[in-house]
Formats: structure tokens, sequence, C-alpha cells
């Protein structure tokens, strides 16, 4: 298996040229795109390859974290209740926006308008409370109590986020998020900070792999139902507009972050995490999705 | 011509029961939708009727304030380089507004996220001085130096205006605007809540009917190219979606605003003036419709 | 008048350059772009320069003729309860077209789906009935008894005339068209392809601009209040998706086609016909309208 | 188990109520609503109840047949160079489909106009030929050499199929299906028409789990691979704008048609028909998703 994984990262080592680092806020413009990094991990054994323990920001991968806390916080019904899991965008103007329903009916949480109302949903007396529990959340799934937020990144986010604010705006306009919306923005800014590893990414899909069970102590983190509910939305909407292409080549619930990352997991089976900075047109790591489609093929890892 | 107006307020009064004033700030749904009003000028004459010297929030008809004096600070090609002048709304979503040139196309002077983008080109140093020139300017145009904002509903219209935070942060994003979008957005929202009177709307249009020179005085407010330039906007896209048929059944250059105001000229003759609080499903007065349609009918006003 | 008219087609000559002319269809393609005509008639005088006198197959002017003879047929208000007349278009997508009333908001008798709506109602026992109507409509409004199909334009966009058979089969689907679709669909390309010159373009202007009426023999041949309606529909979409900003720059109820033609009329004075067959990205000819705005300028022709 | 199918079919037929026929042809809106049926084969054994054993046509489930044909005959890259397999539609309006390549992107085997689409990739000399090679495939797959089309049905289909007749049109513009369309269309309808039992389902469908493998003979009648990509397809968009939602339900890639039909699956286990014709607003069974759901979580049986 180890050699497995030193083969495959070797073989897609090329594709790192092929992707573009993101570059819409200039921190991740600063990326090294010809890194490559892939951890994966069964709970017994742990292989990895590459630089595999190089800290990036997670990004959109934090759309995962969101969601976890806000469903166990408030059941997967009440979360249904704000926002909608199918993938098909249907066409909207800013003036549709009125209309609460429709509004929900169109946002997922797995794209920003819908990460950004997921956050709020996340119990807290403030927006303070908020980020902490979000953060020793991600400690507790990732198995590293030295997470921290990158915070150039973050002031990067925060100073160009202005999408994210229109975004926020439409929301608050429907009545869909309450509060300050910089202070929602905040959190939602600094998690998609937070810096993690191949690593870390890898023991956050375990306990998804393992049905909300922290393998190490058996304890459940989240229920085996939610664990099955964020499977099912990664797979439907985890990798942008390419979660279907993704679907018929790799066939694993996962999520991609414009950081460069990569979870994976292979229900009942493993956690994958995946790093290199370079990234097709939809956003997702070019030699991240190789290596996933590699694997998968080798160890028949599709789901399907 | 006075017995004329009288009777067209008289025939229509009966159709002030059919609209519905807006709501969606709580200032404007304390209007009495049984109020109407109308006032006709020629420089020479006026005429008027019903509730014609009542003052109502001017609301969206500021957005011909905001491009009048935009235009005449910078140009037509330097407005154009910024917003477009089509009618035809393409579909659009968040995502596209990261292109400003796509933005650029598909944003009018005469919706909000136009006229949005168009406040931010009056010349000014800060914003408060942004504000004054416009008032100033209004009340030069109106011939009224009293003219003032109606604070309810300016913070009304502050307090509610999430979806225009939203579209002026898309703008920011975009690169269309600059500085602190809360003040722009004061600016916008201070005029949108200057009240004003049938009267008033009268002596604006007739500046426009007369292409650009003030009657009284002689003097050429704004150019006459830029006089034609918006009375060609006003036509294609100043009753919101109601725009083409108002063209057919009206024949004339007019900007409505969710107050309840008209404001219609035919070029080379006369200003005109109108009020009434109830409004179609469009946003546009009802009964002020009606009495447009009239007057134009009995006097065969249409352009075309 | 004739030397303004000389002296503005030599100056936008150069523009012909500028243009791409129609290849969509292989017949279209052959036309030489270096052609330019201008034909302007008040009824009394007639100016003409250039390649005024060169057939050319009207296109989408023949829009224009639908309206007028529908309209004729069946009065305004039948008309708009079919077809809607703002060029606002909304996005749509197929499943939409289910529901007929969303459809009628969106089509425009001016963009090919309303269009193909309007010349059904052409009222007509058969479709071979309804063509000879139109074409002899045509005939009567531009007074040239000779104008006919170019046979070889016809069969090039029967063959070619898929995306038209969709939007016509999008109708019928909806119950706003009946009989057969291809019955149907050959009146709309055999009037799309019927031969005009600049002189015929401007005497069927000059109807529109003359309210309807004849000028040679006094005949009211379509109603004044149907007139005024064509040009109202034509100031806010006749110019394809550069309607608004042609009303900027030139100011006059105009058709264009993808022919090279433009048909404009100033209500009350004249009758312009354009031909040059370089076309801009939105289907309009380049030096044509080129040549109204100098002819708009020079003799302050916009009705605004 | 076979007392667990007993109790979930009485348990959910009460929600064969809830549902509304389809009505959008006449001969679908005869089907009784009160009919609901289920069969569930692990292909050594066999569990039925109700109506299990009632033909109904299979509607849009012959998408599936389609694509698993035209893959088998192209290969996944040929298909995929054809049509996209991502749910987000993107808003599109007429004028776009001049582009075939972002058409391509924008259809998906499991709506309409990509199956039109992918019908026509089916390798045939003529389209009687394309026809019965797959009603020939079908009878294969469901192991049921007595299938045939519900005549009434395929008559009514073709009879007031005008919107997928404009769908292909589009396609046939842009150049991606070639020869006559209403030919096509025949084979579409025909197979749309194909009246199928639940228990045909659950074959069909346990060919999937299978990995294409007819486990009765232990012959591959599609490839591994091939039967991996329509699971990966099924899963992303088999239930119509329901999809993301019948995955976090459910968890199985499956497909529903308007007769009411769903074939569902679970990999290296199960086939799964179902049948009761009360559909929601998204035009899948009503009792039947019940049905499913309850399945999936006695028996776990959620792929994530």
């Amino acid at each position: 298996m180890q050699q497995l994984i030193d083969e495959i990262l070797k073989d897609c080592r090329r594709f790192t040229e092929d992707g573009k680092v993101a570059d819409y806020i200039p921190e991740l413009a600063k990326a090294n795109k010809s890194e490559i990094g892939i951890c994966v991990t069964t709970g017994e054994k742990r292989y990895f390859a590459g630089d595999w323990n190089k800290p990036f920001t997670i990004q959109s991968i934090a759309k995962t974290i969101f969601l976890m806390l806000a469903v166990e916080d408030n059941g997967i019904d009440f979360i249904k209740a704000h926002v909608g899991v199918e993938a098909t965008g249907k066409p909207f103007n800013a003036i549709d926006y009125a209309e609460p329903l429709l509004l929900r009916e169109n946002i997922n949480p797995m794209v920003n308008i819908g990460a950004i109302a997921v956050c709020s949903l996340v119990k807290a007396e403030n927006y303070q409370q908020r980020f902490l529990r979000l953060l020793d959340f991600t400690k507790r799934i990732t198995g590293n109590p030295d997470l921290k937020v990158d915070e150039n990144v973050y002031y990067s986010e925060k100073k160009t986020g202005d999408k994210n604010r229109a975004l926020a705006y439409l929301l608050k306009n429907s009545g869909m998020i309450e509060g300050r919306v910089e202070d929602l923005l905040d959190v939602y800014f600094a998690m998609c900070s937070v810096q993690a590893t191949c690593a870390d990414l890898a023991n956050m899909a375990l306990l998804l792999a393992n049905h909300g069970m922290d393998i190490a102590t058996g304890q459940q983190i989240i229920s085996e139902k939610n664990a099955t509910f964020m499977n099912a939305v990664l797979i439907t909407s985890g990798m942008y507009d390419g979660s279907g292409e993704f679907a018929t080549t790799v066939g694993l619930p996962a999520k991609s972050g414009v950081g460069g990352g990569i979870m994976a997991n292979r229900p009942g089976h493993m956690g994958i995490g995946i790093y290199s900075p370079g990234l097709d047109k939809k956003g997702n790591s070019v030699a991240g999705i190789k290596m996933l489609e590699m694997l998968s093929q080798k160890l028949r890892l599709s789901i399907f």
C-alpha cells in the first residue's frame, strides 16, 4: 500500500504543472504549485507521500465543518428547512432573493451562499464563541490540537471578500441570517483560513468513513445518521461544478478547497487527504484529482 | 386644458383603489392610497389638480437625478463605459459578477445596481459633498429651494436596505465602485428619500422637455445632448419592467418611483408630475399611468 | 439635403470594413460588405446615394410586417394577449415554456420566437394565403409591385432553420400556435427572404412616419393608433440587443435585419432606408448605424 | 425479508394518496394512483409485494437504457465528449444553443435534451434498427423476452411531444444530432412507452448492482467500468431535481419515471423495482420514495 501511494504520487507529479494556483486573493497566489502530498489512513495504519505534512489553508473544505457542526447542533430536518441539497442551481437574479423560500431551494451548503447560511446555524451566543466552537470541533475531528488560522490569508480574505459580503447581504435581506453580517463573515473567513495538512484532512475524512465514530477512542463524534448525510451531500456537490464528473471517475464523497486540498473518504474503509495547489478551471486540484483517480482505480474504491 | 386635467383626475380617481402601496419599508406602507395628484407645466402656464401639492418621497425618480448629474460631470461616453443602456437584462448569477465587463453590459442606470454605480460617478471629494451636490442640483431643477429629505423614510431605507447593500458589494467586488459601501448607500438612500410634489416633478420634467434649458432663466442647466440622452434612457427603461408597455400606451419619456410619483415629459412641449401611491405589480402608480394614458390620448402627446 | 446624404455616405463608407456579413446561412455569406446605400423620403421628395437601388433580403425587418398586419387584423389588445412588448428578456429555460403565460410575458414581436407567434396571428385560411396576404401587404407599403422572394436564400433558411424550428415547437407546446409548424415556418422564412431596396424600406418607413397614411394616395393603410404602436415597439426593441444604445445615439424608431438593411423613421417627417451588409456583433449594420447617427445629428432628428 | 417488504408496502400505502398521476399526456392520466408495488432481488432470492407484477410504462427510466447501450457502443470518453454529467443546470436561453460546446456542458443524460442526444449515439444503420437494438437490450437486461411498447402511450407521447421536438431541434441546430428529428423522436417515444413491471426493473437494477454481470448466466452484459459509470450518473441526477434529497434520505443509485416506476440498486447487493403512479412535484413516485426510505433505513442500504 505504501508503495502504491509512492508510485501514484510519483506518477501524478507531472500534473502539478497543468493547474493554476488561486489568485483571487494575493496570499493564495503565493502558493508553490509544484507541491504535492497525499495521506491515506484506515485508522489502524497510515500511509503518506510527498508534501503530506505541509500545512495549507483549507478554504472551502471548511464548508464541510460548518455543515457537520450545524447538523449536530440542529438536526438534518432543521438544516434542510434553511438550505437545499440539490446541485441543480437554477437561474436566479438578485430580485428573486426577496423570496426566502425560492432562495432556500436554490442554495446548497457546499456553495458560498449556502455555507454562509449554514455557518450562521452553528449554535453560539456570539460570533467569537461560534468561531471557537468551530475551531475546537476542527481540532477534534482532525486530532490536531495545534491547528490555527493563517492570519495573512484571513486578512486577505476579509479585505477582498466583497462577493461574499454581497451574498451575505442577500441572505440577510431574505431573513435567512441574523445579526451583523461582518461578524458572521469573520467566522467564515477565519475558518476558511485554518491551516491543515494532508494528515489532518485524512483524519477528518476517516471520521466520515467511520460513520462519525472516532476510531481511536471509540467515541461517536457525530451521529451515524449525520455522517451518512454528510457523505450524500459531498457526492452530489463537494467538488464544485465538477462533482458529477468526479463521481464518475473517482466515486468517493469528497470536498475540495482552492488552497489545493481535497478531503475524500471511502465509507467503511478509509480517509484520504490530498494537497496540490495547482487548480483546474472549476477550482479543484489537478494533480489531486489525478491521484484520487489512480487510487480509486487501483484499489477499486468507487462506491458505485 | 385645466378643465381636461380636472376631468382626467376625476375619471382616474377610481383606479386609486386598484393599486397597493409599497410595503417593503414600513414608512412607505403608511401612504394613503386614495391620494391622487397631477401637475402639467409648459413653462408659461401650469395646470394642476388633486393632491398636486402633497409631498412624497421620490424614490427611484432619484435615479434620473444621479444620471443627469453624472453625465454632466463626466460626459455620455464615460458613463457608457461604466453602465449599459439596454433594457435587456440577461440572465446572470452572482459568480458572473466577478467579471466587470459582463456586469457593465447588464446593468442599466434605471435599475438599482446601475443607479448605485452611477451615483458613485457624481463628482465629489467625499460622500457628504456628493449628497449636497445632488440635493442642490435637485433644488435647482425643481425650482424648489425648500426640498428636503424625509428622515423617517431615509432611516427606514437604511435599516432595511440589505438588498441594495448586496448589489453595492457586487459592484465593489467588480471594481465598479470605490470607497466605503455604506457611505455611498447613505447618499443613495437619502436621495431616494427626498420629498417632492407633483409641481416639483413637473418642473424637473420640463427641463428635459426643454432640452436642458431652464425656461424661466434661459440658462442651460444640462446640455441639449445630455437631455436627449436622458429621454432616450427613460423611454426604454424608466418604468421598470413596464417600460415597453408604457411606450405603447403613453409614448413619453418617464420615470416612476415606488413612492407613487411619475415624472414624464413631452419633448419640446411640457413637463408632467404625477402622484398616486397605489402601485401595480411592477411598482408603477396605477392611477398615475391611467392619467398619463388619458392625457396622452386626448392631447396626442405620444412621441411616436 | 441631397448633398448632405452624399457626404454622409462618403464619410461612412470606411465603416463598411468594420463589420462582418452574416454567415449563419451560406447564401447570406455571399454578400459584398463594401456595398452601402441610403434613401430618405419625405413623401414629396426623395434623396438617395450609393447602392440605394440594390436589392437585399429584408430578414428581420419582416418582423415589422408581421406585426403591422397582425395588429391590423386583430387589434393591439389581442396581440398583447399573445406576446409581450418588454425588451427585458428574463432568464428562461425550456421547462418554463410549459407555462404559456410565462412565455407570453417573455417574448417580444421583434425577437424570433415572438415574431413566429405574431406571424401565426395574421389572418388566413391556410398558410399559402397567409404568405400571399403578407407579400401583397409588403408590396403595398413599399409601393413596389415587383417585390419577390430570393428563392436561394429562402431554401437556405429553410434548410438551416433548426433553431427557429425549436422555437416554433416551444410555441406549439404552449398552445401559442396551431397547425403544422413547418407550414408556419415556410411563411416566416419566405417573408425573411423577400428582396427589397433602400427605396422600398424608405417607403415602408414613411408609412409609419405618416401615422399609417399613404401620403401619395391619402389612404390610411394602417390606423394611426397602430402606427404609433409600431413605432413604440420599434424604439424599445427594433435593433436587437442594441436598441437602447441606438435610442441614445440616433433616437428614431427603426428595425434592422441581418441582410444589412435598416428601416428607420422620424415620426411626422420622413422615412429612411439603409443598406450595408457588414454587421456588428449584435447583428446590426455597422455603416448603416453610422449613417443614421450622422443624419440624426445633422438634422436633429432624435425624437427625444 | 419478505415480511419486511410486506410491512413496508403496507405502511406506505397511505402515501399513494399524496401524489398526483402524470397528466401531461392523456394516456398517463388514466393511471390508478392507489396502485403500489415493490420487488427486491439479490439474484438468488426475490421478494415482492403489492402490484409488483403490474406493467406500466417506464418513461424516463428509458434514459438509463439509452445511456447503458450508448456507453457500451462508444465508450465513456466518447459519450462525455457529447454530454456532460453535472447536475448543475446553468441558466441558458435559446440563443446559447448556437454554441455546441456550451450546450454539451449543460446537458445531462438524465434530462430530456441529454437523453435524446444519447439516444442518437446508440449505433444503428437506421432508426428502426436503433429501436430494435434498444428493445432487445432491454429484454436482455430485464430477463423478460415479452416486453413490448404500450402503443396508446406511444401515440399519445408522439402526438403531444412538442417540447421534446423543440429540444431535438436545438440539438440538431448545434450539430449534436444528425438525421431526421422525427425518426429519432420515434425511437425515444417508443422506448419511453415500453411496459415493464417491478420485477423487470429489479432485474435491470440487479445488473447495475452486480457491476454489469448477469448473475444467472455469469455473462458480463455491460463492462464493470460502465456499470460503475452508470451508478455514478444515477446518484447525481437520476431522480430529477430531487436527486440530492434522495441521496441524503435513501442513498442509492436510482432512476425514476413519470409512469410511477423507480429502479434502484445497492451496488454489490441487490436490485429494486418500485411502482406507484402518484407523483410529487418533481415527478417522482411519492409512495415509491417512501418505500425506498424505509427499506434503506431498515437494511442500512445507503452507500454513504
